[in-house]
């Protein structure tokens, strides 16, 4: 029996990610590039055209064996459609037909989707959220995203754009968010305020990989500015829990970096705000794919859309 | 043929409605009592079993035709056990095996659930939600209850506690719940909360009812009233609008009588602080079965349970 293959790509604001997956979704071989090296939208597009085209010359493959192309783009997506409405961290992006466009280069049948849904696909496939029935994943990073397991299916909502917890209302009277709207949880744990605030207590040189650090050497002060993150997001996500009687929510993105301390004030706050009985019921664990996790989904997804 | 019955109980905290219904669940004979008088959990859960058989000796039926009983009751229930773990309003009830009792005392099938979620059941198979996949219904009273449909499934959470949006928190430093949270979405538009505010307004003598009136005869202060408890709602509203991408949510229970100004305040509100798309996207609808609405439901109930 011949071999197949599946091209993943995760396109994200920073970094371009692509890999061969074997039938069982393996990683075979994987390249990086930074998003930025490509100066728009053409050459960008023309990038994973190109990566498609390098995994199949450089691995003597035949373009016979590879079942299909997922890729995961940061933003809104008409995902049946294979639309990308807009990417807020990448300029020049609105309404591109990336399915369309990239089917006519590559000779290959693609399936796009938003980059949080594939990374909650895969956790709950085979990461952290194996053997949960409703799960939420979140990655926390500039923006925060998300995405629901619901009934152990992946929850699209009427326009495929569920999950997006960032701008959960918290505070009438918060902080503007880039949303228009105020007191958005992403204006409370967004990697802009986040940083912000920690400048103000550890001097303007500070990263947060580096607050990060010093709370898992049981920094005093750094555990405390990771445990009032993990109060505002455990606020939040206690409303969720309330509402919608979760088995488990996955924390992955940056600023889970912090591991530990953010994880068990999150859960801390949880049990302290949800309902009982929904509180003790929902797993608070970290995510397990790290950065594999788009690549992964979007393997998943060509799979999916391929059955 | 001979003709199929279903009998269906609404048990409140304050009214206790039982209906037969024919198999197209259609209403053919109500009974209503007071829940307050019976005198304790033993009587009433007798005076259940009383109504059922109080139908079938009036209208003349044969026990072999009627299907099976179905009950809602205004707090949490292990469904599939017919468990009623408690009932924040009606005294002496806790765990209470309420399907095996009643099956005894009957000679009948008998299925429990959550009445908030029989309410969502009946408007999205017969009411305002009709046509919609993914839908929140809320309950406006005391407590603020919902129900969710998602991808036109009831649903229901790992332990059948999905749909508590009472107690989504809107801000931390807010008043105190009855949970024992702060902030909580009821203790800004619970009826107790929203009289209280009233009663400011329009002197210790108004009724929630009168306020209703007053507005629906454009009084201007009653307007100004229910727009902020639209405001809250609609506030509240929009973090689960961009988290669900619901495709609408249906408003019923005995505060929705403010009627179009309420729903009026909501849906401006959504489009304000939602997300656009989500915020387009999602109709927001008065319930439309009233009273029946419970009924309705545990028809479906037993419908559901022996298909």
């Amino acid at each position: 029996m011949v071999k197949k293959y599946i091209i993943a790509i995760d396109l994200g604001g920073t970094n371009l990610k692509c890999a061969l997956l074997d039938g069982q979704l393996k990683i075979k071989a994987k390249s990086y590039f930074s998003t930025k090296s490509f100066d728009n939208r053409l050459k960008l597009i023309q990038g994973l055209a190109d990566s498609v085209g390098n995994f199949i010359v450089s691995q003597g493959l035949k373009r016979s064996v590879i079942l299909g192309v997922g890729i995961g783009v940061p933003g809104p997506v008409d995902t049946l459609a294979g639309v990308v409405h807009f990417l807020p961290n990448v300029p020049g992006w609105k309404e591109v037909a990336l399915k369309k466009i990239l089917e006519r280069k590559t000779k290959l049948p693609v399936f796009v989707d938003n980059d949080a849904k594939l990374m909650t696909l895969a956790e709950h496939q085979v990461g952290a959220a194996k053997k949960s029935k409703n799960v939420l994943c979140l990655t926390l990073g500039t923006g925060v995203g998300g995405g629901l397991i619901i009934n152990n299916v992946l929850y699209r909502g009427a326009d495929n754009a569920a999950g997006e917890i960032g701008h959960l209302p918290l505070n009438e009277k918060g902080p503007l968010c880039g949303c228009g709207a105020r007191g958005c949880l992403e204006t409370y744990i967004g990697n802009n305020r986040i940083l912000k605030n920690a400048r103000k207590i550890f001097g303007s040189k500070i990263t947060l990989e580096k607050v990060s650090a010093l709370a898992r050497q049981f920094n005093p002060k750094a555990v405390a500015f990771w445990s009032q993150v993990g109060k505002e997001l455990g606020l939040a996500l206690s409303g969720i829990v309330n509402l919608l009687n979760l088995d488990a929510i996955v924390i992955g993105g940056g600023v889970s970096g912090a591991g530990k301390v953010l994880l068990e004030s999150v859960r801390r706050t949880i049990l302290l705000r949800a309902m009982p009985g929904q509180a003790r019921r929902v797993k608070v664990i970290p995510a397990k794919l790290g950065i594999d996790a788009g690549i992964i989904g979007a393997g998943y997804l060509v799979r999916e859309r391929l059955s």
